[in-house]
């Protein structure tokens, strides 16, 4: 993974066989980021998405092994278990442009992977919610 | 809503039950923010999209009753009628992976909704624009 | 197209008519914005979008000329052959709220084109790399 420090985070390219995932929660341990905003784009292989079954709190999970467009990748790093975490979700596009999509558990970059995180200087964290089924994030003030 | 106040904006936890919309809106009134660039992902119901008919100049609207993925969600803040509006359009996901998406009217968190505003403190506004059928932004440069 | 200058970067209204991939790239050669993150909704037509093909090396291509809404459109801005160049992803989509989706090559602002640029001192370029058939980004650091 290439970086550079720019105004208020990072540009980022995440190299061809790289994971996303691992490679940025790596990247943030090691410059002690604990919450950001996380924007990317490019194209993925073997991406292992999820979606969020509110009944049985689980995720239903499925692993698309083919290279896809990553149309779009929306997240935010916060604490979990005092570590920094990164809740991700992707659009995936195939060869007919057709769209599929989730929450991100994994992906490996296919041909490149260009990411922009945004830091903050704050300790927002995440706690088990019991009611949602999920660590949730936990703020100081309240609307 | 719970949030936190970060570099150039907030980040914010749209709690379950909580309409985006709605909340968002009333935050940047309670607060001031006039302008902004809205980002955000979770996990939603009772979702009320639309796509802009050109010819008619009307919205065809749908609602999606079930819980979705919310894939993405990008917006901004501007002033209308003198008053905090947000233009959003979203990605849904469900439980097949399939996505929908289009202009967001509202929609109920399921789950978790985890935002981030980035504040500006500008004034742009909207005028309604006959051409367009629509509120258009209205901005001091031209290129 | 109209703008304002917000902080970090700009507010940008891409009218009716105008190219987006073309106007954008013209106020960043007229600002001298070498590098940039960008977002933006809105409604398109005449859509060119790709799909990068990893064993060919090259992009499948498809042209949509209908009316879609502009879900989400991510991408960045760098320097390629010393000029500012922008690699942007879009969802899009149709009246009956389906997704397609890809690599932006061009697409014209059907209603509105709401954008904002985020502004980076640096200068991030691309040069050609064989092994993945595009140029891709080069930076200072490694992870």
């Amino acid at each position: 993974m290439q970086y550079s420090k720019v105004e208020g985070g990072f540009m980022m390219h995440i190299e061809k066989g790289e994971k996303i995932m691992e490679t940025i929660t790596q990247f943030c341990k090691e410059n002690e980021i604990n919450n950001a905003q996380l924007s990317g784009i490019g194209a993925v292989m073997n991406i292992d998405i999820g979606a969020f079954d509110i009944n049985s709190k689980q995720y239903i999970r499925k692993n698309f092994k083919d290279v896809w467009e990553l149309v779009s990748y929306q997240g935010n790093v916060s604490l979990k278990d005092s570590e920094p975490f990164i809740h991700a979700h992707v659009t995936i596009g195939n060869h007919d442009f057709n769209i599929k999509g989730g929450h991100l558990f994994e992906a490996t970059v296919a041909a490149v992977g260009e990411f922009i995180l945004r830091k903050f200087d704050n300790n927002v964290y995440r706690a088990f919610n019991n009611d949602v089924g999920l660590p949730t994030l936990c703020m100081e003030n309240k609307l």
